[in-house]
């Protein structure tokens, strides 16, 4: 029997009181898990050395990803520090109005209740979606990669114990023990006691969970994003925000996949900017027309248009029309980060108006889609969805709203 | 074959264009769509006859609900006409910041895109549910009850002529022919086309709907409605506030289903209510305490805690305190709305935090959860769920935000 549905319930009664607490004793809270992390270094260290023992099999990356050091330990703390420190949003009024019966309605920002996050290798996520969540008013049940499991389990166990000495029940923060994949099916269809799920990951995760889920879900991260460079672009700031896009941190979702070159300008600017992200380790990829101008350049097929490569890999295709760049967008975009660069008002006002993503871009890099960039302070995820959440998600996405009427025995 | 695939695609591809409107096409296209509606009032009523006599076996109430006449369709002519004189949220700015580095980042309402609408028997909500997605940008895809199909296929054939005549295409209002229920379940996986689905009807079908679909649901709609009558109640408001929950439209969502009384009133309360009650003709049901009380109740079961009964029947339960109250209600509420009836400021905050429910009501009656009574025009439906929308939805439940983001070159 798998420990999902004792912790559920768990959770959905400390999420009842913890809705109750004041910005005052969260944000204690959040100082002690901040310094019980401290604290506990030694032994978070020791189960994060066994999640790299028993997982020899990882490439450089991920082991990169999955390992803790006491520098990012402290990371992770100040990062508690600095969620105590966001503005809460719960109880802030969206909406008043005093009808002219007399009643006087509010809209006000509430917590959610329980929300589940479902992520993979990285175990700062861990502290980071607790820390948020907790913030926001909602208890919290994480379920990590098994790649992590010492790691997370210590972390979790250290964040409790903290909680232990706050006026918040630890039982606000759960995590998931079963390591079977199906805990994860099972996790997503618990309407009794889950509000919100959501999944950080890989597109497989997003996938699988956005599809059998009867729990609402907020999707995230998956970024095939796409640069259109105009005719009527300046080369140099072109060059630059390709090269900061796709290599400054190519792992991430809102790193450039793909650019999509006028044709009147390819001449000159491809075999510029295939020399400068050749450079740099880029293995680029092309449509037969930009292969006209620059025959080296590896076929791009039909599964390169819609791959998010999470590498330095960038696809290039040449189009003859901004209308052929927002269709191949319209296409093949997963709704991230899209951007153009222009100095024609018109083209870039079209392409403001006409693409369909949580963030449009006219001549800044791609990278900036972050809710710190954004002067959001810290993220939970970047939503690709239209409901509820699109972009940087913040304490207040993680929020709901109630309507709170008060009257004098008004009737109708 | 479904004629759903093909309907869907030509709401996707109406959507791209129909999000760039102004609002002054989209209001000139609604009067367009009034006028049609007017003008062909035989065309719809003698469809609206064919339905009728297809539906011999409904219920005097269901036969009335699908009943157009000249006066309802003026109604559903004015009722587009109100869709046009509501603002448009779409391009309002919801945040505006100007980063260190000059970046200007926007986020700014945009329409969702395609908007499937599952509704069962009343025909008006075809003209209502179209006018409210045309004006907030979006297609819609009907999918109306079988009883109504005469009527919804002749309203959707006149709106569309309606459209024709405007510069919005007519492809962006869509109604599914197929009257196989299937044709539901297939409605609602498909995400390639759709961006919400909305379903307005009974328990059942929300169910259905919650628990089978991939394309984002707003549950909408059953309200399992509440009232507490506290020791330090006016006994006189309160009276009056239960008639009107329950006896003033018992058919409704926001209509009153259970009063729970505090001990201390119910000798003086409970055959005082129970006796007006009778006489509107309430069927009353009571828990074993409240029948110390009124011997005459007939028993409530457990399965009438959890009933929706959309007639005049009503449940009471006697309880022992507030706390006894919320307790019943977190376990039973829809959360839809909940109201309170006290003298007592503490009791009356405890409630309105306490309670988890899209609208919490002190002294007021519960039948006031609706898009015009608080003020926000017409409504598309009342969201019972936590995610995007809570409570009437109206205007700017049926859009989303993208962010806008401004820059001369900025890279990270």
């Amino acid at each position: 029997m798998s420990d999902l549905y004792q912790k559920s319930k768990l959770a959905f009664e400390a999420a009842k009181t913890l809705s109750l607490q004041s910005s005052l004793q969260k944000n204690a809270a959040l100082i002690e898990m901040a310094k019980a992390l401290k604290d506990s270094e030694t032994e978070i260290l020791k189960a994060n050395e066994q999640d790299l023992l028993e997982n020899p099999h990882l490439s450089t990356a991920l082991k990169d990803r999955l390992l803790l050091t006491s520098k990012r330990l402290e990371a992770m703390a100040s990062g508690l520090k600095e969620v105590a420190d966001l503005e809460d949003p719960n109880g802030h009024e969206i909406y008043m109005t005093q009808r002219p019966n007399g009643l006087k309605i509010r809209k006000v920002r509430v917590p959610i209740g329980v929300i589940g996050i479902i992520y993979e290798a990285r175990p700062n996520v861990t502290s980071d979606a607790a820390a948020l969540c907790l913030k926001a008013g909602n208890a919290v049940i994480l379920r990590g990669g098994s790649e992590a499991f010492h790691s997370n389990q210590a972390i979790v166990k250290v964040l409790k114990a903290g909680l232990a000495r706050s006026l918040i029940s630890p039982d606000a923060i759960q995590i998931i023990e079963d390591t079977d994949r199906t805990v994860v099916a099972e996790m997503i269809k618990l309407r009794e006691y889950l509000d919100l799920i959501i999944p950080r990951g890989g597109a497989g995760l997003i996938k699988f969970v956005t599809e059998n889920a009867t729990v609402p879900v907020i999707e995230t991260g998956v970024g095939n994003c796409h640069i259109y460079i105009d005719k009527d672009a300046d080369l140099d700031m072109a060059k630059e925000i390709i090269i900061n896009g796709k290599c400054q941190r190519p792992g991430v979702c809102n790193a450039l996949e793909k650019a999509l070159i006028h044709e009147d300008i390819a001449a000159e600017f491809l075999p510029l900017i295939a020399e400068e992200l050749k450079s740099r380790g880029v293995l680029l990829k092309g449509c037969p027309y930009a292969r006209q101008f620059l025959p080296e350049l590896e076929v791009a097929n039909q599964n390169d248009w819609s791959t998010e490569y999470l590498d330095l890999i960038m696809a290039i295709r040449v189009v003859e029309s901004l209308d052929d760049a927002l269709m191949h967008i319209a296409k093949y975009s997963s709704k991230h980060s899209e951007a153009i660069v222009t100095n024609n008002y018109f083209t870039a006002k079209r392409f403001e108006a006409e693409v369909d993503a949580a963030a449009v871009y006219v001549n800044a890099s791609t990278r900036f889609t972050d809710g710190a960039e954004f002067g959001l302070g810290a993220e939970i995820g970047i939503s690709t969805q239209k409901l509820h959440a699109r972009g940087p998600m913040g304490l207040e996405e993680l929020t709901t709203v109630k309507y709170v009427i008060e009257g004098e025995g008004q009737i109708r």
